[in-house]
């Protein structure tokens, strides 16, 4: 059994801006030496986080919208009270989706639906140069 | 330290159809030679997920009428307006919840509590037969 | 490769009641003969979640008051019409959010943001002495 950590970086504009990682993690796997295994995806942060989806322009704006609805950056929140940061509904949405994924690597490739990516939501306020865990598990 | 994949299959119905999987998964770690570990539960799609609930009929009719609420497969979605298939609410219900969750495994045992439950959650808008991963890693 | 089980103790008054759970873990792990590898949080309970966030008390808050909007204890539960337990509403809360997350441990430390907490919610509707495992894979 071995262990590799790896880290991503990835240029983010926040507001729900969301990446498709999914390339980045397969090319990971494919340079390691594990071929049979798990793969954890983080983010280090408290502003974004993981999750998959269909990564298509249709799907991409209906998770944008809904969030703009259940957690609109206009709307009052205790954080913006007291740190005057303004991303407020950032913390929120990061905490409802979380920072992690587990997937499972047979035979040297991630074994996804053929139409599901794992991506990095940033849910923050502004640009950020965002770094995210990959971790292979595996022999 | 040893890696066993397996696959569940199951004839899901579509919209929040909810199948409890607890059982299957219990069965394959009891034929497995890990008696100490980890269990990955992923689903390979972007319109399914993975969760544990009390697995009643009350927990799980609450379960589908907050999704029917907070994504309604009548309103408007820019992935239906693309692609046509009537599926944009199932997609974001997927993202939502997401594909994966991690269970220990303490002698030969998933560690759940009593009244816990692993599902595997169907938001398609069509009955499809679908394929679940069960990882276990472990000694 | 070794695996750790560990179970920490929380007494939590419910009604969304947050747990920064963080130093717990730390201490777990440099108490631990792993140095690199991987950790799995997991509640193994239906009506409490574990998530990352900012462990402030306007994230707080706002995490609170969005649970409460999306799903009010004082709204018709099936489960409440069934059951008479009152707690309906924490079941499907912490289904939302889920029961694990796993964080990767890079040279004895857990890779978090320097923002980010690791944290137990407890959506039940009356006071709990809680159990969450905390397994500690690697070498």
């Amino acid at each position: 059994m071995k262990i590799e950590n790896h880290m991503l970086s990835i240029n983010a504009t926040g507001n729900t801006d969301i990446h498709d990682i999914t390339i980045e993690i397969q090319n990971l796997i494919i340079s390691s030496n594990i071929s049979i295994g798990n793969t954890t995806i983080f983010t280090p942060s408290s502003t974004s986080a993981i999750t998959t989806m269909e990564f298509e322009s249709g799907c991409i704006q209906d998770f944008q919208d809904h969030f703009k609805a259940v957690a609109n950056p206009n709307e009052f929140y205790k954080h913006n009270e007291r740190w005057h940061d303004g991303n407020g509904h950032s913390h929120l949405c990061a905490a409802l989706i979380g920072p992690s994924i587990s997937v499972p690597v047979i035979n040297k490739e991630l074994h996804l639906g053929m139409w599901q990516q794992i991506v990095f939501v940033d849910f923050d306020n502004k640009p950020r140069q965002r770094k995210i865990n990959v971790q292979i598990i595996g022999q």
